[in-house]
């Protein structure tokens, strides 16, 4: 692959000189937000429920972003056309900047964020487990308690999916008293033996998924029935089908979950049916 | 100030120059670690108790930590010297390293550590708050589960400080079902009427303090009892002394807590004669 551009504070740089400072509150702090948008045909998919998210993110945590829409779109356009990036994502990083020295308190006002974007080239539409599923363990849920906020304290989630592979599964999702959060780095979902589609509903608790909303939103078109409340890991492993949505994998089937295979063990047909219906929709929207 | 020298990857920079790659698993994914070695008259405090809590966070994390202690307190003293460094501290992070992309999973085995370290120049023994105490505000613990590893997680501790200061106190102490945990940035203590000093015992919910191990083992030389067990929020208010401990704050008095005053409102007297029996131990144990 020939050298990635990548932006950082309002400079497009190759990918070895990309860099912020050690001073940095991503860097000492974890104080940073983050968002990722897939690219098919390079076009952004679902680029303004990103933004929506991203405002949402930086409001919570009294982080300034001062950019529009439109600037950053912008950003994420030229990155492509740079990157001759067709399919795959744009990742935005921003954080509470460099305020020059370390303390816990938030830097003054006049300290400007950081903002850092780069692509990655990745086959969205004809990806292994797009086509073959995956296979989950759980694990229990030891995150922060603001998990609606995208920020980048992504330890536990890396931590977890290590624990699933260790366990022969190729993803992780999250359990808390019993019942399921939402997967590593995607929100989960099960379909019940009556045809209905459950998942849990917003909180704290879980990120409100970008591909979720788009996903509810199609099952509406496809008269699909909707139900936003937690389920239990038994009550998962005795689904007719299970699936993961996120950005970039859109909509995937689990196909065992620790080890129990989720109906025949073998993708499930609605599962694969809102896949292609959420694929159509996102090449159509793409900007 | 003159211009810090700062440690980044095995070469002495300027501070400017002091910089990460965005790809950092300390950047991207909070996955790093760190220690603060306060320094008095140029020397090290406790640095072997910090880098054998360096070595368990890492363990704990599966993470390389290719330095010898001794390679370690050269950087150290290299720094000191570099920067003239009197009395202040020495921040230490080491992360998981750039392993050139983004990806949940653990970069493979040949993905070296990013290890950074840097001084800052600080009063610790003069200090306003160590003379005239501080104030603390409960705030609800919403951190991770596994608090015992001291990882760059921090930006909730940063907003608990921040709320704690909206709230008209100079800190925070954590407060988990009803419980307090420990402070944003040190363990908490009280001292009961009754001459028993309390503090947590060490778990997942907490940090294992350095200057906390220190003190117990001072509050022994000097016939005081000490208890490790969780106590509450009411408890502490009535009190006959709080404070808290850790590298750079040493020991603390807290002189109210909620907007109630401990003790008579004043910094207590046991706390500062273990403030004073720590500053004298650590003056003569610095290396």
């Amino acid at each position: 692959m020939a050298q990635r551009t990548v932006y950082v504070d309002g400079s497009y740089v190759a990918e070895q000189d990309a860099k912020v400072s050690v001073f940095d509150r991503g860097f000492l702090f974890a104080d940073g937000v983050y968002e990722v948008c897939s690219v098919l045909e390079s076009k952004v998919v679902d680029f303004d429920g990103h933004m929506r998210r991203l405002r949402r993110s930086t409001a919570e945590l009294d982080m300034g972003l001062p950019w529009t829409d439109e600037a950053l779109l912008e950003i994420h356009r030229e990155l492509i056309r740079r990157n001759d990036l067709t399919e795959g994502l744009v990742y935005l990083q921003l954080t509470r900047g460099n305020p020059g020295d370390r303390d816990f308190d938030f830097p003054a006002a006049d300290t400007g964020p950081t903002l850092v974007l780069f692509t990655q080239t990745k086959s969205l539409l004809e990806s292994r487990t797009g086509r073959d599923g995956i296979r989950v363990a759980t694990q229990p849920d030891w995150r922060w308690m603001r998990r609606d906020i995208k920020t980048v304290q992504l330890l536990y989630p890396s931590m977890a999916k290590m624990a699933a592979k260790a366990a022969g599964a190729d993803d992780a999702w999250m359990v808390e008293d019993g019942l399921v959060t939402e997967g590593a780095s995607n929100n989960a979902w099960m379909l019940s033996h009556d045809g209905v589609l459950v998942t849990r509903e917003l909180s704290s608790a879980i990120l409100p998924g970008i591909t979720r909303a788009a996903v509810m939103a199609i099952a509406e078109v496809l008269s699909l029935r909707v139900e936003e409340r937690a389920f239990s890991v038994e009550e998962a492993k005795q689904a007719k089908e299970c699936f993961v949505t996120s950005a970039t994998s859109f909509v995937t089937p689990v196909i065992a979950l620790d080890g129990v295979p989720i109906g025949d063990g073998m993708p499930g047909e609605v599962a694969m049916k809102l896949r292609a219906a959420y694929i159509e929709e996102s090449r159509r929207r793409a900007i």
